[in-house]
């Protein structure tokens, strides 16, 4: 089926082209008719593989997710509880400069997210998976009795989450007030948090 | 001086049709063109007013932060140390529609931040003085005897930030997965800690 691999291709093609858009000038540069002439289409054709800019953003945003995903994926096998969440916390700060790019695609789409309840839902989607993982590990970890404080589950999460978030924000639009060393201080702080009783 | 009056006034007009374009479809629906437009200007009038958008943009995220220092200055009039943290943390949280509100035009500005060098500076500045200010409250609150955490007072400020940072956008982009009554709980932790010399 050659043609649909080729369909395949274009599409990864587009996003290609959105992605590098998108960091270059943000997501008011990313216009439909800026992607179809990098990609040399017709605008018509570009709307053969996505109907509207919305699904192409949506795009480049679950590749940043991905690498996300995937850069996580190696850190955390085979982890459980207490382990799995320290792991999952480092793991997904913004460290890189590449982890700064994504997050200034995730930026773009966020802004987009905003004024679009479609693709709002989509990342409280994303920010519920996240929180269930992370609720899970808790479980282990109380279980295993890893995880002594009093603080209930859902404050420890959501904190998790708004840290994460806040890190990956500042890192894009105020880069000098974020310190990697702080980071991954936070990260040894919160685990420590979580073993004591008080 | 009616003249300079009335350029102000202009100027304050601008802001609120902008404000209100952000507010309606975003960063990318608040054209030079859109807001010339509802403001009755021919285009190269606005540009008497403000040079371009990024200029206009920067004068609707100084309203959203100045609505947030008004509404936050009442609740913080003459406290310091603990206290004042306290009530600056509360106060600055996406508690309220308007406060939404305020953190949707905010994202859209921050997005433009990241593609844009001079705003970027920007946003670092209040990021700078925000921080500023609870280092002064800590320094106090430790001098009276209110902090005893052994935690590095950069941790906590930056702790701080994220957190509200995080809470803004997951208050946009997230909302069901924000809930006030876990926003107030992680503010009355946070506090709790401070005092706990673990």
């Amino acid at each position: 089926m050659p043609k649909i691999i080729d369909h395949d291709q274009r599409r990864t093609e587009i996003i290609d082209i959105t992605w590098q858009l998108i960091v270059e000038g943000g997501i008011e540069a990313a216009t439909m008719r800026d992607i179809a002439k990098r990609a040399g289409f017709a605008n018509g054709a570009l709307k053969h593989y996505f109907p509207g800019k919305d699904d192409i953003i949506r795009g480049a945003y679950e590749r940043a997710l991905s690498s996300i995903t995937e850069q996580l994926q190696p850190h955390i096998e085979g982890l459980t509880g207490l382990a799995a969440i320290r792991a999952a916390m480092i793991h997904t700060l913004p460290l890189t400069a590449d982890d700064v790019t994504a997050a200034r695609v995730l930026l773009s789409y966020l802004e987009r997210c905003a004024f679009n309840p479609g693709l709002d839902q989509h990342y409280g989607s994303h920010v519920q998976n996240w929180k269930a993982g992370y609720r899970e590990w808790l479980r282990q970890a109380r279980q295993a009795g890893e995880v002594l404080t009093s603080v209930d589950d859902e404050l420890l999460i959501s904190e998790i989450i708004q840290m994460n978030v806040g890190a990956t924000i500042l890192s894009v639009v105020a880069a000098e007030q974020i310190d990697t060393e702080v980071l991954l201080s936070q990260v040894d702080r919160f685990v420590e948090r979580l073993q004591q009783t008080c």
